[in-house]
Formats: structure tokens, C-alpha cells, sequence
């Protein structure tokens, strides 16, 4: 293969058609010919983030270069951050389209139904495509996209795009760009692959530009959600001989900052990215309620066995939990599970 | 040209000779028929950071591959957080090559031949080969290949490899990568270009892996940095509407975090950042001395101005000073400085 020829899966010099999904790429092509002359909701998952608004934006203006009446619809409003790559793309709240009903459904990012929130779910009973990256998908539409290797639904789109000859103007690709770079991690995750590499590079021939979409993405934090991280920061606790770093936001926190539910997103990473760290632990108070997040430096370290002991569940690196009792008693519990989880993994080496 | 090609400048597609770099690609074939049996050193910048480790270890890999004697040499040792990176590489301090004096140097990432370090400039006079991606470069080489545009020498030095045929083994494509991603903040400045996408992928076929470089990077944080993190961000203070935000470092928060002069690196840019800021700045104490950054979001902000008034100097978006006085006085004048300032752009505007 001669060098800087990046491309995925089987390349004919004769032809690109269908290089990268020989069979996903002709099925979007047969599933999108039955909804010829109906208008078309892109619909993505409840609390959208970059790769479900990139997603919608890219597919809606693809679409519509095909000539669909297509708009994006989502029962949450675009976030701040992310408004700037809807452009000119028609983009509503689910209350706002008045003909609703009327649209056949297309479902992007969402590995379940229910992720439509249960106001979209009410009105589409029937999904006809349904295109995500997620491996859990639940397969709950005619046509069902999924490539649990795609780094992102975005990724998918990109690849789909160009193996059908879809047009991609600049908007499109820095929806595309931004979905990729957002469910990545900025190409930080295993997910990332050449191919994810040579989608980009693509979408910059298109017109993505990287350095706006990261000013957009993480160059206007809130002053709020700095606080949040400095308060989130003064509570680090060391415990199990360094492995473990657990950070709380108890109540007062809420006001003292100004800080909103969303502005916990990524805290936990700063507990868990610290050398000789291998369990970050996020516990958060709120109305009285108690939350939590275990983030692992890898899979071995089975949060979700732990997530279980304290009514939650996830995955092997990453889980959730829903504690009783106090923010002080829990972190007592916590500490005498995590001391008894490492010894029982030690044991199992 | 058909999609998912993504390839830089001339394609033809007979022959990939020289694809990336028609001019630099023979001058460096040119400049190493020249030390054909000559032992060389591959010589970096103090303090080294990921692009001038990468481009060394590659470059030092390459060479041997080609049956030279060649070493890496910096005058400071490998960071931590890049020792991962060397594998089995031949990488010494210049005080633990016997041989220095005798070898050939070939200078990567270095912008002038003062980067070297004293001691490592006192044994080389002459450098025979100087690759660099510093639009600044002072030329200093018998052979200077300079390439302002690329991201990183590391993406000059993949493109100049995959040109003229150079092995690229699995520890090469991982250090280029690694120049790469540090030297383009994982691909969000705005150096970041569709060649370096084309080379990333091309890396990662031959064996770079983004997940494992991203772990070794950023997942090890010291306990240290993120205390003074905390309370770094715990001195943010708000000036000129909110266009500024400055944090400080005093002496107290050395002894009190045990962190070193390095973990200051990154700090300015969580005051610059927040939404509204313009300009962050960082204002640290050090031994009764003070130092000081600006960072801004772009240049129109004109910071190299600013630094000026405070006995130092840079860029537009990025600048360092020296300021006298004590740190409580020196942010009254700043404050003073920046309404000046502020005032001053927005007349011209």
C-alpha cells in the first residue's frame, strides 16, 4: 500500500464506491429510497452532546442537499457550546415543529428508544433508521446502522457520506468534525483508529477546521463551573494507599457557584488522571440525594462490580451509583468496599 | 481527487517519491549521503518537551535503520511523563557520551543553536543538519529544512520519512505521534491541517496508538499540580468587565503542594478559557522574584504589547514578563495597564 493512502477496509483504484461500509452504505441508500417525497425528523438522544448534535446537523443538511424536507429535532435545546455549529441548519425543540407527526423518524446517536425522551417516543412509534456507534443499540428500527468500532456516530456519517457521494459542504463537516473530536475525547480514546484519522483529514479538505471548533468546544468555560472544579479540587482525598482519589460537591457548593447539574461533566476525570490513581471517585450531593461516578484508568479495575454494591451499574472503566445514607457515611462505606474490591482483584492476579 | 485520499500537495499516482516535501525530502538525503560513516548525534532543545522527544527518538531510530551510529543527546533529562515514549532507543544526557566531541550534529526542534544548551553549543561549533518546524529558525545548519507550516518537527519528519522510504517501526510512528499530538494540543490549534490528519493516520498504521500515548501523557498528573491547581484557581480574580482573568501563585504555595517550577505549565490557560475572558493571565511568585504570562484567545488582544510595559515580550496571543515590585502592587498596575490597554484596542477597532 503506498504510504499516506489512509483508507479503510478494501480500496479499488477503480472505484471508491462503498469503501468503508460496503454493506451500511447501501443500506442507508435502500432505506432512505422508501422515504422518497416524506418529510423527515433527525432525531437525537435527551441531553445532546457533540457527537448527537453533530450528528443531526450533518444528516439533516445531507438530506436536504438530496432534496428531503429534513429538520433536527431533539427534546433538549442545542448547548451553548454547541450552537455555533448548527448554522444555518433548521434545528428544533420537539415542541416547536408543528407538523411532528407528520415526519418519518431517523434516529442518530441513539443506542435505545427511550434516549428519544418520552415526549419524541410518544409521537414516533416507529423509527425507520436508526444510525449510531453505540454496540448496545437495541436495533429498534426498520433500518438499523450500527458499527460499534466507529468512534462516533459522526465517524458513521462521515464514512456513509463519502461512499455515497453525498454532498458535504463546510457546515456539514465541521458537524461531522465536531462529533468525531467530541466522542474521542479530542483523539484521545481507544476508539480512535486510522480511519478515524482519515475521516478528518477529509473533513478538512472540506472545510472542518479544528482550531474554531476546539475555541468553540473549550475555550468559554463558565466562571461557575471554575469554581465548581476549584471546590471539586479542595476535597481530594487520597485512600487504599494512593490508589484511589475521591472528590465531593456537597450542597452548599450549588450556590456558592452558581454551577448547574451539567457543570459535573468531566470532574471525575481530574480525580482519576493522577499518577499512581487508579479509580477516580466523584460523590455528589444534591436536594439531599446522593450520586456518584467510579472512572477507572482501565477496564481491570471493574468499577461496575463496585457501581452494584451501591445501586448503580455501568461498565468495566466508568459507572455510576446511587448511594443512601450521608455524603459522610457513604464515603466511609466507600472507602471499606474499595479496600475490599482491590484486595479480591489483587487475590484474582 | 477521490475521496479519502487525503494526501498532501502533488499526488501522482505512479510514484509517492517526495510526495509531502519535493524540495526538503532531497535535501536531507543529500545532507546524510554527506555523513555516510560519520557517527551522529541527534540533538534536541533544553527541556525537552513531546515534539522534541519524539523528533529525536524518530529520528535516531531512522537513522540506525539506515546503519548509522546515531544517538539521541539533550542537555536535560527525558520528562516523566515521555520516558515511555524512548523504548529502546539510545538517549543520553551530553555529560554520558564519551564520544560527543567526535560525533556529526543533526539539531531537530531547535529554532536557534542557544536551545541546545551551553555546554551541549560549546562541543558543537557546526551543526550539519537543522529540521525544524519554527518559522523563527536562525539557519544555523550547513543544511537548514525548515517548514513554518508544519504542526510539529515531528510532522516534518514523518512526511520527510514516508518521502524518502525511511523505516518507520512501531516505536518511530508512537514518538512521531507524540510530537504531533503535544505540539498541536491534541489537535486543536490552528496548525493542525489535513496533512496532519494524513500523517496521523499513516502513524497509526504503522503502529501508533493514540489511547496508550494519551494515557502515558495526561493520565498522570502529580498529586502536586493539582493542589496547586486548586489553589491557583481559587485566586481568580475578574478585571475589565471580565475580559481579564488573573490567578497567582504565591510563595506559600510551593512548601504547601511540594509542586516544582514546571507544574506551572498549562495554569494560564484555565484563566483565559472561561467565556468573556479575552486574556488570562498568571502572575507567579518565586523566591521573592515575580514572573508573569498573558494568554490571549487571539492575537487582536495583542498581548506582546502589554508584556513590554512589564520588562518582557512574545507574541500577540502569547507573552511572558518580569515585573518589579511586590505582588500586590504589580496587579494594581496590571489592572491599570490592561483599562489602557483595552481602551486602546478599542479606539483602533
Amino acid at each position: 500500500m503506498p504510504p499516506g493512502l489512509c483508507v479503510h477496509g478494501r480500496l479499488t483504484m477503480t472505484t471508491s464506491t462503498n469503501r468503508y461500509y460496503p454493506q451500511l452504505a447501501p443500506q442507508l441508500a435502500e432505506g432512505l429510497a422508501e422515504l422518497e417525497g416524506r418529510k423527515i425528523a433527525v432525531l437525537g438522544h435527551v441531553r445532546p452532546d457533540g457527537d448527537c448534535i453533530g450528528s443531526t446537523v450533518a444528516l439533516v443538511r445531507a438530506l436536504r442537499a438530496k432534496g428531503f424536507d429534513a429538520v433536527g429535532v431533539n427534546h433538549h435545546a442545542v448547548p451553548a457550546n454547541l450552537r455555533a455549529f448548527v448554522g444555518d441548519t433548521p434545528m428544533f425543540l420537539d415542541s416547536e415543529v408543528a407538523d411532528l407527526k407528520e415526519r418519518v423518524a431517523v434516529a442518530v446517536d441513539c443506542a435505545g428508544r427511550k434516549r428519544l425522551g418520552q415526549p419524541v417516543m410518544d409521537v414516533f412509534a416507529d423509527v425507520a433508521i436508526n444510525i449510531d456507534h453505540h454496540i448496545s443499540n437495541e436495533q429498534y428500527a426498520q433500518h438499523n446502522l450500527i458499527d460499534g468500532e466507529a468512534s462516533a456516530t459522526a465517524e458513521m456519517l462521515a464514512a456513509l457520506f463519502i461512499d455515497l457521494g453525498f454532498e458535504i459542504d463546510a457546515v456539514t463537516a465541521q458537524a461531522l468534525y465536531l462529533g468525531i473530536a467530541t466522542d474521542t475525547g479530542q483523539f484521545r480514546f481507544s476508539s480512535t483508529t486510522k480511519r478515524t484519522f482519515d475521516l478528518a483529514c477529509h473533513l478538512l479538505e472540506q472545510g472542518a477546521n479544528p482550531a474554531v471548533a476546539a475555541h468553540e468546544l473549550y475555550a468559554n468555560e463558565s466562571k461557575a463551573k471554575l469554581a465548581l472544579l476549584q471546590r471539586f479540587l479542595a476535597t481530594f482525598r487520597y485512600m487504599c494507599g494512593g490508589r484511589v482519589c475521591l472528590g465531593v460537591i456537597r450542597n452548599d457548593d450549588w450556590a456558592a457557584t452558581g454551577a448547574v447539574k451539567d457543570d459535573t461533566e468531566g470532574l471525575v476525570d481530574y480525580a482519576r488522571d493522577i499518577e499512581g490513581v487508579d479509580i477516580g471517585v466523584l460523590l455528589e450531593e444534591r436536594d439531599g440525594q446522593l450520586k456518584g461516578s467510579f472512572r477507572a484508568k482501565n477496564g481491570r479495575q471493574r468499577v461496575d462490580l463496585l457501581a452494584k454494591q451501591f445501586n448503580g451499574g455501568g461498565h468495566a472503566a466508568a459507572a455510576g451509583f446511587n448511594p443512601s445514607g450521608t455524603i459522610d457515611e457513604v464515603q466511609q462505606q466507600l472507602e471499606a468496599a474499595l479496600e475490599k474490591h482491590f484486595a479480591s482483584l489483587d487475590e484474582a492476579r
